[in-house]
């Protein structure tokens, strides 16, 4: 285990996370947020050795996760790196990929593009736990510039986390998550959004009284923080579309199903639905 | 407290939860189940008093729970209802209740439809439990002929399992269903049929790899019992087209204000969702 020191800017779930893991090895963390009172609140709870709200602060770290909000990501470098030596580290943990990597390619070239695919329904510091990352899938998306060492460096981290580290290119990390993390959101919402539509007032007290576990877990991601769901939809635009059209599409495939009373048809599509779950939840099986 | 017996007809998670409750009360209970087997099991687990493979075998109860799948019901009242004297009440807890009460009514005049909002992920007679019903809502759907007293009885059963008893039409509870119940099934069984359409392999290798919780959440009701499914779509077809349009309408909302780059009012409607789905949330609120 090196001392090597770790900056974190932004703190809240991950960058919190992030901190009371890598601080329980003994690492030395420098927390950065724009609040002096969730400075004070870092360093209640332990997540960092140091908290400022001054990015300067972090001229003595080696590597440097940015866990701001996405649009914040480029700002922020640009502000930081004047503060930086050359063989500084960056990092980021943004859900998209692509866009992150265009926008700091200009910036800074130590950078390697990071995304934990791990969260809870809580959000911030106060919500901060350090075996957040501890079995989930932690992906890297270095580019053929992106230097070796530094990816290993970043690798080293991320595996001492306890995470299950994965590398891609970033145009594939972009297109996999749209499906399983962008697609489930605005399926989930538009849930949501379709039953406020009922008109009969009746009917609609009575969908919101007999709401069960079902429309509780599928609502579920369709009613987190509307300011994410905006820079997703944003950032992964493209990929977005495609999976939504491919959406749209077999939605009306089940659709026609159910129109034509063919119910064989209908269980047989069902039946593959059910056959294919489990190949997605290698990391996060069902509660029993 | 009467000493009423109880008949119960299919022992699955359902029948089995409603036995353990039941006799935890000391109410006798005769289980009625298609394979040897299941009584046995029953008795071992304490889920019944008696249990039989026979339907002769419930002539002494009063009231009897129909809990087979939704279409052995009417087939089994067939069957059932030599065996009864007139006074018995029969009650069912299928999630459609129009296509049950209109089959049931040349049938048997005593009958008192519905429909307990509880479930678990696992299905079976080993998954029953004895509070599987406490805090969930229990519909009725008396009809204008239906004997109040009969109503009343049944009713009282319910309030004894700890369940919030509710009434409303069969119609209104078939429409309310649709929207949270039977939509959910469907949007997040299109959301696994979808992602499964991905043609590249290294991106769908890459998207089981990285599913999250969102994606085992948004996805649960979708990966369910395939003939559960079609059973629901194919007793409640009309009101589950119905919620589909207006589902697949709200999608192309969503599309639209993508394809458009209208940011704001995006988050404008990922805010009203977020703010829309505690009304849904009453008796099944987020884990902590």
């Amino acid at each position: 285990m090196t001392t090597t020191s770790v900056g974190i800017v932004g703190l809240g779930l991950i960058g919190g996370s992030l901190g009371l893991s890598l601080r329980a090895q003994g690492r030395e963390v420098i927390g950065i947020a724009q609040r002096e009172e969730t400075c004070q609140l870092a360093l209640a709870r332990g997540v960092v050795d140091v908290a400022s709200t001054q990015l300067s602060r972090l001229a003595s770290a080696a590597v440097i996760f940015i866990c701001t909000p996405i649009p914040a990501i480029a700002p922020t470098v640009k502000q930081l790196v004047p503060h930086l030596a050359p063989t500084t580290i960056l990092t980021d943990v943004a859900s998209v990929k692509q866009p992150i990597l265009t926008a700091i390619a200009p910036l800074w070239d130590n950078f390697v593009g990071g995304h934990p695919m791990a969260g809870t329904a809580a959000q911030g510091i106060t919500a901060a736990q350090a075996d957040l990352f501890v079995g989930a899938p932690y992906v890297l998306t270095p580019e053929p510039q992106t230097p070796a060492a530094s990816v290993a460096q970043v690798a080293a981290l991320i595996e001492s986390l306890g995470a299950r580290l994965a590398y891609c290119s970033a145009a594939d990390h972009d297109r996999a998550v749209a499906w399983i993390s962008h697609l489930p959101l605005f399926a989930s919402a538009t849930l949501i959004a379709a039953c406020e539509a009922e008109p009969e007032a009746t009917v609609l007290a009575l969908a919101r009284q007999f709401a069960s576990s079902g429309f509780r877990d599928t609502s579920r991601v369709g009613g987190g923080n509307p300011a994410l769901g905006e820079a997703i939809a944003r950032a992964n635009r493209e990929e977005l579309l495609r999976v939504l059209y491919r959406y749209r599409q077999t939605l009306d495939g089940a659709i026609a199903q159910i129109e034509a009373a063919d119910w064989a048809g209908l269980e047989q599509w069902l039946t593959a639905t059910a056959r294919a779950r489990p190949d997605y939840l290698q990391t996060n099986p069902d509660s029993p």
